[in-house]
């Protein structure tokens, strides 16, 4: 196993504050959908752990994580109770939201990586799993909410994008034994900040080429 | 190990019921949705099996009880054929469904806990692990059909909170050690005459305060 | 377990064309519903892996074989890039792409059972399963699309009954003890004619009867 990347106390917070901004997008999602008090806490829940538990299914580290620890599973409940109460003022520092949901997806691409490949997966399936549990619980929100998951639409800033080069930046350290806090914390800094740059300049990825439809859609 | 809550071959049945009346439900709206017989049947496996599989990966009893037990798997089909052949008259009997889909709500969420905390989790996590067996299949349904799951919605009667009710009322009688045939029995029944009422008086939850649109919607 | 089908390398190479032209198929809906190229690379990727996946889970086969060999994981890409450059040539030969998809269909089916026996289960469920493994992708596929799976809608040509055959005919021949390449080699073939044909004549599966509409509808 990979040494741990920063004090336990220090991961565990930093998860926390993850999955409650994870959560609060849910939420503000489940409000905007016009669901009931219980949905929008199952939204809360769904976001903020479902790529988490997506990824410790595959790795058979079962029970998942969300189930063993008590501060995973009540975490989104706060931000659920927030947002019922106070989200028109949720929604206006939705610039707040976004910035810390930058920053709770650098953080899962990175310790997403290092846990695949610490239950034995290869390098390039870790990073696929790292992202898997950074951009799964978003994926989920958008397909119970019954919409096209913001992760695949060519008209939303780069959200991938970042969290692969934040888990990539984590393999190669992995690969040439330079993983430590140090870089691990430097795969998170640029993951969110390439993130934080897509939204401030409205980053795109490319759509086909020659697509039929020659109306200038931008 | 819990003791069997009930002598194994009434646990059986009292399974069997509640997987044939989710899978009437799920049969029910693949026929709305104008599905094709195969589409009936899938859409009333998943109903019926889905919850239950999704707890079973998530503890990590592999397979699933729904690919071990050849009765669990083939009741589904009984109920899939049962509507392609009768459906406007299953529907006509619509309250009768929705009673016994109530008795399978009450059912489900109460064995689920029972098993998530046979296999390890906490209080907590057994109670949301139940919970999401029991509604875990209807969600499926909907999102196959690819409509917004109705356990979400707010015009919806209470779904989740009689379930939540009966999953509490389980982890409590475990706190205090006194889950018996006679407690768990009382957990179902309540869950399942919570939804009665809910569906006779139309109880629904709140959604979020002050939220935007002032129109009277109710 | 049973013994290989064919030769490691010749299975191999035919799942790889097999994950190839499912994920032509997902790269192809992407383009379609206009994602970028991130949401391109995603719908490959899950098309051509998401039956295995979930077949690899339920019977406790993790970390799965799309995270194990990186040749699985690989060939979507390879599509994904295929599909953006070249689409409207891809969609040209639309007809192509359609016999390599009923090829894989019927591949899949026939691996999909043997593995999920291979694993414990019994004829019944690995039929089910091996069913599952090779229509999964395909309805992921669909849902993170936004759309109603094209597996379950009555006017689309039989997809699902060619691979419950080629099952079948695999649990067949397992529970005679006749299980080899030849048996498995036909029940393949069996399975992939038979989607052709649903695909020249249109064959498709019946709604239930007495719907309320009298519309004719076909």
């Amino acid at each position: 196993m990979l040494q741990q990347l920063f004090s336990p106390s220090v991961q565990h917070t930093l998860d926390l504050v993850g999955i409650f901004v994870f959560a609060i997008s849910g939420a503000l999602l489940a409000v905007r959908k016009n669901f009931d008090v219980f949905g929008i806490a199952v939204l809360a829940e769904v976001t903020a752990l479902g790529g988490g538990v997506f990824r410790d299914l595959v790795i058979g580290a079962v029970p998942p994580a969300a189930f063993t620890d008590l501060g995973y599973f009540l975490t989104p409940f706060l931000a659920a109770l927030l947002v019922f109460f106070l989200h028109p003022q949720v929604e206006r520092i939705q610039f707040g939201v976004n910035v810390f949901d930058a920053a709770g997806l650098g953080l899962f691409c990175v310790t997403g990586t290092v846990k695949a490949y610490d239950y034995g997966l290869g390098l390039t399936s870790s990073v696929a799993l790292g992202l898997g549990s950074a951009v799964g619980g978003g994926v989920l929100r958008d397909v119970l909410a019954n919409e096209t998951p913001s992760l695949l639409r060519w008209d939303r800033d780069l959200y991938a994008v970042p969290a692969i080069v934040g888990a990539t930046m984590v393999a190669v350290c992995i690969r040439y034994d330079a993983l430590g806090p140090f870089t691990s914390g430097l795969a998170v800094v640029t993951a969110f900040v390439l993130r934080l740059l897509a939204m401030r300049y409205h980053w795109r990825a490319p759509r086909a080429w020659n697509r039929r439809s020659n109306v200038r859609e931008e």
